[in-house]
């Protein structure tokens, strides 16, 4: 098998699915009606160029729904236009075919993050460069790694350095000053910054002070390229959807030109389109993640588990390396984090894994379970 | 715009569109409610593997659904596996795969033919042979056009011939003699022949002697490469689904190596393993085709158009230049073909257009409107 990831349902039928990060909430009533009446249209193609869709993105984009200020140092005013935009079948697609269409020859990742950044620049012959994070820094973005990428930026190009802002599997965000650095020592070595905020959309209120999003750059600086998925914060992975956003106008024709015309579903496009008018779901979904999260953390401190701080709607831990299989004989799912590069068993009877925080009841369900074992 | 089809009714809203060749009986109602069940499943991934899907397919292929004898010249026996299978997000996915996982040097393509073909190949550098069929012909694959295979087959490789069977927008099939000896050369000189038989499905009882599948040497001829649609024979363009065949694992491999995990929406795999049960279907929509199909096409022969032989759901035919103009204004959408390589105006005030063979109320109502242009 190929590809070993969260949320295998299929392998492992019947149990109660902890190890894919999606919003606990399920998907809003509004997108899952739009879903079920774009079968009856899917009797047609889709707009390959999602039209209507993209208007709507950038609107979404532009009302400032995350309530995050644009970051000072860049001009202000500068709107997010629809040809800034480019929609995939899910945010993966569009890795693979911004790997294709930028041909980076080097590329600095910050490990353990998301595999598919990796399997997409590999299969495109892309040099990889891990930068591994630490744990005795809770795996924060440091100094150190601001060093390490001040000397790739100086390496030959073209070069790319990818971030999951908060990283998945650690849930750790990139905090304003160092993110800001980094977009600064990109744009000056035309680097091209790739930000996956996948998950930002989960951050609590204070989180969302921490750090900003690129969306907020976009118009202004065209070797930042961000990330979205409406997969996990509106439940949504199996229609599937996912944008890009950069102003590089360039680089997105080249990646539309390795997409088949039609990647977005009409389904897709159709429930995307629910999904932002549905404009106090996210907060009214960041806030309960808050609110669980913290506890849990605590919980499973106190039973004895090595847990990290965590800004999205999940928690990695460390903890006996037979754990997910016990669990499953239990009737839980976990994700083993083992396979993700930075995160491996160094045979101490250790593991990392990593669990999606869920409602209340849920949550200590599964912490019933966990306690268990230690 | 990069994409210029049929079926864009987002430019042309409100129209009755015979620009895309969709079955005019719509989805089954099977598949209908498995794509609305499958809504509420979207929370979870689908199956990067499509694991029941797959075995699900292939039992569709070995039950002979189509009715097609197995070619007398290859080995009898071997059966379709899950293995031979790869899924896509329709079959226009694959192509883009394949064309990646192969990298062809050079590519031969009978043209007119789907456009979808050059673009996919021209993303990754591969150089386009075109072969001119010819209207005096029928464009019909004739010896002459094998000779062309003969030559270039003896070419530098990796090379590739990729063929509709039924071509798209000509409608033309490839007789079974031909075919066989197509294999038969590809396979000598391990050129790899892509079948599309996206419209297969849409054949005349009559028809299906006149050709074979390429299903039929999967298992024996590791060069040939068959691409499915269920797109087009099952209504469903929104949901989008393809598949391929073909015994090279290893090219499966990079092909899957060059696709996101989950490229196959959950929604898709449930209509497909829906379509699949949906035995008599294909059968009760290739009937009403060829009964409608004759008839119109004597119609507007009979109005002064030139129109060309046809064995899938649509006619190719040659009318005034302004004629999709003309229909547009009175309310619908037929396919200008200027811009497929090979059926270019030429300045003689005539241009080909293709229309979708619809219900015979609906083919009544577009004909009345195509008589009053003559």
């Amino acid at each position: 098998m190929v590809h070993k990831h969260g949320g295998d349902v299929y392998t492992y039928s019947g149990v109660r699915d902890f190890s894919a990060n999606i919003n606990f909430r399920g998907m809003p009533g509004k997108v899952r009606e739009a879903a079920i009446c774009a079968v009856d249209l899917s009797v047609h193609y889709p707009d390959p160029d999602c039209r209507a869709l993209r208007q709507a993105l950038a609107d979404y984009e532009n009302d400032g729904r995350r309530g995050m200020e644009r970051d000072a140092i860049f001009t202000v005013g500068s709107e997010i236009r629809p040809e800034h935009m480019i929609c995939g079948n899910g945010a993966a697609e569009l890795m693979f075919a911004l790997a294709g269409a930028y041909r980076p020859q080097r590329a600095l990742l910050a490990v353990p993050s998301f595999y598919e950044y990796e399997q997409a620049l590999e299969a495109f012959g892309c040099t990889i460069c891990r930068y591994v994070l630490k744990a005795e820094q809770k795996f924060a973005l440091d100094k150190d790694f601001l060093d390490t990428v001040a000397r790739f930026v100086e390496e030959t190009n073209p070069a790319i350095v990818i971030l999951g802002n908060p990283n998945n599997p650690t849930g750790c965000l990139i905090e304003r000053k160092v993110l800001r650095l980094l977009i600064e020592l990109c744009r000056e070595k035309q680097v091209l910054l790739v930000l996956d905020e996948s998950f930002l959309d989960f951050l609590s209120e204070e989180d969302r002070t921490r750090t900003f999003s690129g969306v907020s750059v976009v118009p202004e600086v065209s070797n930042v390229f961000v990330i979205r998925s409406f997969t996990k914060i509106y439940a949504l992975p199996g229609i599937r959807f996912g944008y890009g956003l950069c102003s590089d106008r360039k680089l997105l024709d080249e990646m539309r030109r390795l997409l088949q015309p039609w990647n977005v579903s009409l389904i897709a496009q159709e429930a995307a389109r629910a999904a932002v008018s549905e404009r106090g779901f996210v907060k009214e979904s960041a806030r309960p993640v808050a609110v669980n999260r913290g506890p849990r953390a605590g919980a499973l401190r106190q039973a004895g588990y090595g847990v990290f701080p965590a800004s999205a709607n999940f928690l990695l831990f460390r903890g006996p390396e037979d754990l997910a299989d016990f669990c499953m004989q239990r009737g839980f799912l976990i994700r083993d984090c083992s396979n993700f590069p930075g995160l491996e068993r160094t045979g101490d009877g250790q593991a990392y894994f990593r669990v999606c925080v869920r409602s209340q009841a849920e949550n200590e369900a599964l912490l019933e379970v966990l306690c268990a074992r230690m």
